[in-house]
């Protein structure tokens, strides 16, 4: 669970990266980036920031931060009341990512799982993506991303979010964020 | 119709405007700019430049650049074959950009129709985008945009293109370029 102030700090960190990548941002875009921890209550080294510029029921587009390697972990949109998955393309903007699919294991992967939880990192096929470099996810294929040393700001164009429906490889895993006051 | 020589011009133009937006293109992006006159044999007025990121049968989106008072046709996204047309939102990244809807006309407009063509340009309801601004378009819904004295580098965030179903009002308009050597 995220604090009130771990929140508002991490979110005037993540300014300062759409600042290096010359994102500009409104106020209350600025005031109410989200900042996800996916329940694992170390959000150093599993969590992300985003601004989801819209969201409606065939179309969404978000600015996504990871600090310095920063982890979002290993997930997958399924198919939901038989229409397909969320497909998401990611673009790189500033800074490194690391994003893992299926497909042959890369020998020597650059990113590394956060500590303990080796285990549901699961796909290991390495696509290093530079800025203006770019990567399209079809629906239901288990991803996960990492960020350089620098970090990152990683656009995504995708069909809807229905962040609730993801489905992790870690069970302890919860996508909502949890705040205490 | 434009010219090979036209389009290597306006292709030099619009990365001027990306990289003062610093917008990071590929080289292979770059070397494709797509220039679109509209078939109005008038690009300096009306036209468009764009970069298309991604367009698969759910989601694009582009990277497009107007030149100072560049004007992008009014035209709406229809219906096609009883699903219902584009959608799309336009988020300004940088510059200033005139955006002309339906709804009550706005007394004092910033953006005049390009010379000759004011006949075609019937929805003059006015929303100003700056940087950071942006505008949600329901399908089949008129639009034009002019950019402003300095130009405009804008975003937009879309369901697939078929850019070759679009309705423009101007009956002369011609939406896929024809390029003479």
């Amino acid at each position: 669970m995220l604090t009130s102030r771990q929140i508002a700090e991490a979110r005037q960190r993540a300014l300062e990266f759409y600042e290096k990548a010359h994102i500009v941002l409104t106020d209350e875009e600025k005031a109410n980036i989200e900042v996800a921890d996916f329940g694992l209550d170390d959000l150093e080294h599993s969590g992300l920031e985003l601004v989801v510029y819209v969201n409606t029921d065939r179309v969404c587009a978000k600015e996504m931060v990871l600090f310095p390697h920063q982890t979002c972990p290993e997930h997958r949109h399924p198919d939901i009341n038989g229409k397909p998955g969320k497909e998401e393309t990611f673009r790189c903007r500033w800074g490194k990512v690391y994003l893992y699919v299926p497909g042959e294991a890369t020998a020597h992967p650059k990113a590394k799982p956060p500590e303990g939880h080796e285990t549901y990192y699961t796909v290991w096929h390495e696509v290093e993506l530079n800025p203006g470099q770019q990567y399209t996810l079809l629906p239901d294929t288990l991803h996960w991303f990492q960020a350089g040393p620098e970090g990152a700001v990683i656009s995504e164009f995708s069909t809807t979010s229905m962040d609730e429906f993801d489905i992790f490889t870690d069970p302890d895993i919860n996508r909502i964020p949890q705040i205490v006051e």
